[in-house]
Formats: structure tokens, sequence, C-alpha cells
């Protein structure tokens, strides 16, 4: 696996990805990014006009480090679930060993009655970069298609 | 195709599953899984406790075909329909030519006055065997995130 | 990428042409496809009841680009938004440079107040042909699970 970043790399890390914060291993979440990155949650409205910002925002592994440990702080109330289905990745520029791609998302949510509805959607820009036979993330930007994100703040994108 | 498993195969097999079901091909369904297989549909909540049953049980590809012909005679009502979209799959232990795979789904329900919905959430945790060069399912295990399922089994997952 | 189709580059092809759309970059749309082409957004019903028509119908690239014209005119009200997920693909025939394939997919609608719902749910029927390193939809038949689609035409599918 080591050397190019082809399109199948780049399947397995979005669906790695989604199915560590589906199974709530978030404690394993950090480990895809590099340890200098950036990982933002914003909104289409905000990252259309020029925003560097978001509702989280996290340009080392360490602030993702943190983050998870207040998550887990502030889960004293019983969870809902949510199950994220990304949808087929484009490279946009391969470089090789590192490359930029989108893939977009969609995130439901199961409420404790067991009603199901769509909670977010949106689309993943990222750069990608090939650490030996792995790939990690040096950035990733999830722009949410609403505005209504601050209830997003309960679960990481 | 035949020999080693790959992201590719384990891709096209479950395109290849939930195109059967979608098109109302139920048939056809039993030929994805081995002679001697297992076919759960159950809840997280259910799977977490480790309940081995589930709202679908069977432990044979004749319990399968059994099932095609129940649900068959039980359609006297013009059925709603539905839509699956699986996500991007992670194989977990690949042998060669078996290998353990997670897949999130999604399915989506139409009613006849044509309002669409989200059905069902939920991850496939399949254990796939190449026979020839074609994949089977020795295993899979249909883990809905919501409870309420009993409504499910007017469709395989 | 010239030569043999393959699941990948079909892979690839869905997903930029999904990304044209969701980015609003009609004006590239009518470049996914043929000069000479079959577009064709209809509903199952009709589809299942033989109509070559639809709701949209067009059998030249000429057409395609008359159309994203024709919406750009007509575009003075502020456009809700939409995300488009494609499912994994299935080639049902790949004869080495035209393929035929089917792709399941689903479209969420944002509201102005940020509300999420499904709008559409269906699958692309395609020919595809290797033209040089590009894919081109020779066909393209969306149909949709359900009949209310009337108000499909502000966006393509």
């Amino acid at each position: 696996m080591a050397g190019a970043i082809t399109l199948e790399r780049i399947i397995a890390l979005n669906a790695a990805y989604v199915r560590c914060i589906d199974h709530d291993a978030m404690e394993i979440w950090p480990a895809f990014f590099l340890d200098k990155c950036l990982y933002v949650v914003t909104s289409a409205e905000n990252h259309k006009a020029g925003f560097a910002g978001g509702v989280i925002y996290a340009d080392t592994r360490g602030m993702l480090i943190d983050r998870v440990t207040a998550l887990r702080k502030a889960n004293i109330y019983e969870k809902q679930s949510y199950r994220h289905i990304v949808g087929l990745p484009t490279i946009l520029r391969n470089g090789g060993d590192t490359a930029e791609c989108e893939t977009p998302f969609l995130v439901v949510r199961i409420m404790h009655d067991g009603a199901t509805s769509v909670f977010a959607s949106g689309v993943y820009l990222d750069t990608c970069r090939a650490v030996g036979d792995e790939l990690k993330f040096e950035k990733r930007i999830a722009v949410c298609d609403s505005s209504r994100i601050d209830t997003l703040m309960a679960l990481p994108l």
C-alpha cells in the first residue's frame, strides 16, 4: 500500500474514518490526522464567504485529542446515535504522496424512540498525505450544507 | 476475478446485493449466500447486549429460500418501495479467500403518495468467501441503528 | 486511464458528475455526455410501463446546453440547495470501451431555515463510453422511485 495515492486508498480512508466515529471509537479518531493538521467544521454559507473559522476549528492533533476528552466528560446524558454515509470520492489533484479530494457525506440521527431522520449533509474538502503505508488527513474541512449546525457539536463529522 | 479478495470485489458484491433487493429480484437473493451461512437482522441494542438472534434469523440458504417464498405469498397488498444506499466498505481482516468487512447502509421508503423518508440505517457485519470467481456471504449480520425494526420484516436488508 | 472500463473509472465518473451538480457548475454538466446521447429523468412507474419520455428528455448535448441556459434564466428566485449521494455502482455488461451500469442515488434538500430532508431517490441506468482517457455518458436514465418529480425540474439528476 505504500507509495502512490489511489482512489481505492481514498475510499478505504473515508470508510475507516466514519466507521471510527459511528463505532464511538473516538479515542482513535485523532490518529486519522497528521500532528500538524487542519480540521474545521463549517457551513457552506460561511465557507463561501471566506471565513476560515467554523463551529469546530483545530490545527493540531493535540487539539483533536483535547476535543475527544471534552466530549467524553460532557456526555453525562445518554447520546442519540448517528450514522454517517459517505458518497463516492473525487480526487482533484494527485501528487503521488499527497492528494486533494472531495467526498460528500450524509448523517442520519436515530432518536431513542427509533425515529430516524436526516441530520446533516455536506462535503469533505480534504488534503490527504501518505505516511508509510497509511493515509492521514493533513486537512479536512467538513462543509455542511445547512447553517443549522450548532447542535452538531456533540459529534465530529 | 478468482483469487484474492479486493476492495473492488467487496464493492461490487455490495452493489449487486442491494440492486437485487431494490429490483425485487428476491428469487436471486439467496444465491448471494453460501449453503451453510448466517443471516441475521437485529438492532444495535440487541447486538451490543450479545443476543445472537434477531428479527430475522437464518443459518442455511434453504431458510432464505423459504423466506422469499413466504414473502411472495404474503404480498397480497401492494408494496411500498424501498431504496438501499450502501456506503463505502471497510475490510477488517483479509485472509485471501475469506474476509471480514463492514459496510454502512441507509434505506429510504417511498410511499404511494410519493413521500420519501429515511426508513432504516445501520451496518452490515460480513464474512465474505471467494467461491471460484464469485464472492458469497458466509455471514451477513444487518445491525439496525434503530430498535423499531419490526416493520422491516416486509423486506430483507 | 485510456482503454478498458473499470469499476474504479465508473466510480470516478459518478463522483465527478454529482460533484459538478452540487457545486452548481452546471455549465460543465453537458460535457459529461456524448454529442449524441440520451438523458432522461423519469419515474419508476413510467419506466416500468415502457414510456420512453420523462419529465426531462434530451437526446443531444445541445439540448442539455439549452437546458442549462434555461435554468440560469429561470433562477431569479434564490435556490434551495441539494446534495446528491450516489451509492456503489454495478457494471452489468462491460464491452471494454462501452459499459452498461446501474448506480443508485439519493438527493437531500436543504431549505433556507436549515431543515434537511430526503428529496428524491432512484437509480441511474447508464451506458458509458470511453473517449480517449475520459468516460462519457452515451445514455443516462435517472429513474426516480417516487412519482412526485415535477418539482425536480429545478435541477438535473
